[in-house]
């Protein structure tokens, strides 16, 4: 059977060993050419293949659950649940999302891009099908990375505490996450990897079992149960597993995760097993693809690449430095001058570029893992005794903190410094991973400053203003990919000065208000606007919090209508802080707020995505001239 | 030495066991009366009286740093910092706060209403004192229940994997949180505790120690040095703490942590050792107050109560039922009618009421141990097999599931059902409890439908309102303590329609528009303002989302001055929701937002809180009578 041949999972379970491991082949063959023209996702992908396939062969997937932690590894889950044929879409507009969706398939019973959801989830489903007394298996997948998230511990002591409740959870161990692994976790599982007296006992089983005289065929069920008897004797012997044991969990483990024959035989074992079961699976993130194997940091999500050469395809014009690499030099710099700070990141080194302050100061570096409330506690730990915490995390990982935003860093006034990377539309990743919440969430707390800058010349003086700031917490937040080309100074960076707003442009028939990434294109919108006869004065806000209201209120009680332009959601974001200042001041003008509707965005690249929504220079010079054209009620009545 | 004169913590240093054993019941009488007196957290504290003068006579606390996980197992030590004198003002307005506080006295290194954050505080602590080279204890205080939290496994798994941060870990063991624990950690601590071969070891050892025929003065520091390897030996022994040698700790225990000798020599013995150590000790809540060691769930803690019988004050006068008690009786009746509904709590089953749903649903019923974040996204995977999950979480704890309200909820639009209790202020709890961000950072996500009842009849059709919505995740938040006492139905509640408000009085000169409890008192205050000859229209709006546009903008438009007023921050809030509303309706009227400051409220009680934040009938009748006196910039420039 060919996987394009393939139009129901459920077809898996007729295929041999062999068969399954033609598809295997194909599965990768399909998942490099795909990642390699579209860029995404790459190595856990391919990591998973056999493990996917192996599974699937022993479930009804009408019927059964899989939940996947982060939908990226499950690339051959999309092809082998009837998205084959569509797979040269993923991650493109309209295309096949990046992650799992519930609403692109009855197969995608849960969807996360965000890592460590997935026991919970399962626990949760496992718990509705005893309730309704169905007949269902209900697994969850979990990477060792995602493992040591928080929620998905709290999720493994509650599940395990459920002795009455079936549900396997298999650790898909490839001693990575996205970055190197972290915690004593990590060190644990690498101890039951290698353990070498749990390997020798396991190899003499086998020889002793290999020798056992039979009379009549070797295979008999009999024979085959009691193979699987002492094969779990084997795994749950020794220490290893212990953890998950004392858990209240089932152990078994660590099986080889690109042995189909062996993981066949290990799931349909463990799906005879009452109560919670935790399968240990070692797998090789890349497998199959040299260049990932040898590199597997680089090639867990790539951009388009070469397949022969693994080499990434040259960009078609020189772009201007990523804001991430302006953050990490400045911040690099930064540290050079001042040796109290401290870099902490939660997984994302790379992706935040904090592995080049690594490189330079590897004794203040700090990853923690996929561990962002940590990170931040930590990280007001670390402020509350002297030190100068930079705490880079994406805008939309890190929600996960926002209690210890509040609780641990705001209520106690502690100069904690967050660096937001990829706020605001990140386009393929898609809804999950969107940072378009943090102004909304971050301006909320008191006592917390936020600034968001207009290029990455003036994010690297915000860098400074971040550093120099020592009265209590303040973050800066800015997107993903190429800053505007702004000329970047070497050192010597002014600060901006806290609340400080600046005028770009004066006209005397609008006050536009924009933040960060809009202050640009607002700029442009305000020259298309002058065409048709509108002068617009243009603001560059700086800072979601504090406003500056001596600057922003005597603007906008002469000019008298007020546009304000955010890349982040309208409800609650910064146009509702400059709504509320004008109100506060006495001031009820017109005010059009754009910037991201009350919904979740979708996937498709930044540029495309911004002009969806709007947020062009075009696209607010249009929105703006629609409003100008319906006017408003203003006056008190009379 | 009396504790009254007691004037530094270091004078513990130089005091011997048994003059430390006098402190302790003075410590125990003196927690007793005031509690007994100002109501307040009994059992923590007088489970860890011995725990922690054993400790601070370890320790120099001008030096060295003790964080203590949620500051209510911490009067003891507040006792022993200077502030017995004032001590029987705990909780009251302007007097000592009823948790640890920076500001509140130097030897409160950090502070914490909030579970599970002592790890992560105290490891970026002894990160900073590395970095600075200091000479410098670090301890962490952590009880059973809050082990249970993400993050303070994710700080365990970090701490254990930095094996040259010298870090020391108390778990103070007493088999409780609030309630009872969940988990598989908590089974495995229990099998700790009670291990016979790890006491008939070490009762041997004892023995054999004492039978040691020895030449010379049995005090000799060679003889001790011998004494605590061998007591290590037996400590690490066995399978006794593998779980947290596994992650890189060094384990010591368990210890009684009542036993002021032994407690003193396992200190100064831990103290000795390099890395991070992880000790062990097991107290009994309530120790030394019978009553309370009985009954440990009620008296962990209480209002003001009878020392003699332990039974509480009675109240002055009979008081209305409470809205938890009301959301439990509502909910049990509507799971009486529908077997989908499943309850879920996250160590709050008293506070939330969600025990009397485990009285008549027990296998309905879910207390996942403190794991908000787990109980969100284990609610989502319910709803997403077709079961109808209660979250019932305090507001200011609901804020540690932030991302998982996104990302695993609003995203794929599952019908969970969050029920917000102790929403707005709190009263003695302050401000690491106030439940005041709620309506801010709900509202903003996508999808979700956010509801406030005006009293205790409007939350049982609430109740009935968000059963019945199955089309995404719908919220209610309501507040700590009795209700108004309007008249409530046994059943048979009309459900409040999606999105309607309501008008409850009409006027021409101002429309007031209110949510949740902030109804009836800006109705007492539109009485006020008549008598002043202004004449208000009062809407109870009812959802924060979505709002009832259709009601509010052709009011506002007619009216022309709108007033909202909430409990809850001004920031981002409900108020903000109006303004945004108005202006995107075209409607820029004088709006006046009446809720909370940007500021962290302070503790005091609830009614004195609303007093000082003006959020009565008077203070908000006070409030927009100032704010008619300044006449807003309304007009667009002529």
């Amino acid at each position: 059977m060919n996987l394009s041949d393939l139009s129901h999972p459920n077809q898996l379970r007729d295929l041999s060993v062999s068969q399954l491991g033609r598809l295997a082949q194909q599965i990768r063959d399909k998942h490099l050419q795909t990642v390699a023209a579209t860029g995404g996702h790459l190595g856990p992908g391919l990591g998973v293949v056999e493990l996917t396939l192996a599974l699937y062969k022993t479930l009804d997937l009408d019927r059964d659950r899989v939940v996947w932690d982060v939908g990226h590894q499950a690339y051959p889950h999309k092809m082998l649940t009837g998205r084959y044929a569509n797979f040269h879409t993923l991650r493109q507009k309209d295309g096949l999302a990046g992650y799992l969706k519930r609403a692109e398939s009855p197969f995608d019973c849960w969807g996360a891009g965000h890592a460590s959801t997935s026991i919970s989830a399962a626990l949760g489903m496992a718990l509705a099908r005893d309730f309704q007394g169905l007949n269902r298996k209900v697994v969850a997948i979990i990477g060792d990375g995602a493992l040591t998230g928080g929620m998905a511990l709290e999720a493994l002591n509650h599940a395990g505490h459920l002795s009455k409740t079936n549900l396997m959870v298999i650790l898909n161990d490839n001693e990575m996450s996205i970055s190197e692994n972290v915690g004593g976790l990590s060190l644990y599982l690498n101890r039951l990897r290698t353990d070498p007296a749990l390997r020798q006992i396991r190899s003499n089983l086998e020889t002793q079992l290999r020798n056992i005289p039979l009379v009549g065929p070797t295979f008999s069920p009999e024979f085959e149960r009691f193979k699987d008897t002492v094969k779990y004797m084997t795994m749950t012997r020794s220490k290893a597993g212990v953890i998950f044991e004392e858990l209240g969990f089932t152990y078994l483990g660590p099986i080889d995760g690109h042995n189909l024959g062996d993981l066949i035989e290990t799931f349909e074992f463990a799906h005879s097993l009452p109560g919670p079961v935790f399968l240990h699976a070692i797998t090789v993130k890349g497998k199959g693809y040299e260049v990932a194997e040898q590199n597997q940091i680089k090639y867990h999500a790539q951009s388009a690449f070469d397949l022969a050469t693994g080499k990434a395809k040259p960009a078609s014009k020189p772009t201007p430095p990523a804001y991430t690499s302006v953050f990490a030099q400045t911040l690099v710099k930064l540290a050079e001058q001042n040796e109290k700070i401290v870099g902490i990141t939660a997984a994302m080194p790379t992706g935040t570029g904090l592995d080049k302050f690594k490189e330079r100061f590897a004794d203040r570096y700090f990853d923690v893992g996929i561990a962002e409330q940590h990170a931040v506690t930590m990280a007001a730990g670390l402020a509350a005794d002297g030190m100068r915490p930079v705490a880079a995390i994406y805008s939309t990982f890190l929600q996960r903190a926002f209690d210890q935003i509040i609780h641990d860093v705001a209520i106690q006034d502690l100069p904690v410094f967050f660096c937001l990377d990829r706020a605001g539309v990140v386009g393929e990743d898609g809804p999950t991973h969107h940072g378009v919440f943090d102004l909304a969430y971050l301006r909320q707390i008191p006592g917390l400053v936020v600034m968001a800058p207009k290029d990455e010349a003036e994010l690297q003086r915000m860098m400074v203003t971040g550093i120099q700031y020592t009265k209590g917490p303040i973050a800066v937040r800015y997107p993903r990919g190429s800053g505007s080309g702004a000329p970047l100074m070497a050192e010597g960076w002014d600060p901006v000065p806290i609340g400080k707003a600046e005028v770009l442009r004066s006209g005397d028939d609008l006050l536009i208000v924009a933040i960060g990434t809009m202050v640009h294109p607002s700029l442009q919108a305000a020259a298309l606007l002058s065409e048709h006869g509108i002068d617009a004065t243009v603001v560059n806000a700086r800072f979601a919090k504090p406003l500056d209201t001596e600057l922003l209120l005597p603007l906008a009680r002469r000019i008298g209508r007020v546009v304000t332009v955010e890349e982040g959601c309208r409800m609650g974001g910064f146009g509702s802080a400059v709504l509320e200042a004008l109100m506060d001041g006495g001031i009820a003008v017109p005010t059009l707020r754009i910037g991201i509707d009350d919904k979740f965005v979708t996937h498709a690249g930044r540029s495309q995505l911004l002009d969806l929504l709007g947020l062009t220079p075009s696209g607010i010079a249009k929105t703006i001239r629609e409003s100008l054209s319906t006017e408003p009620v203003s006056a008190p009545r009379a």
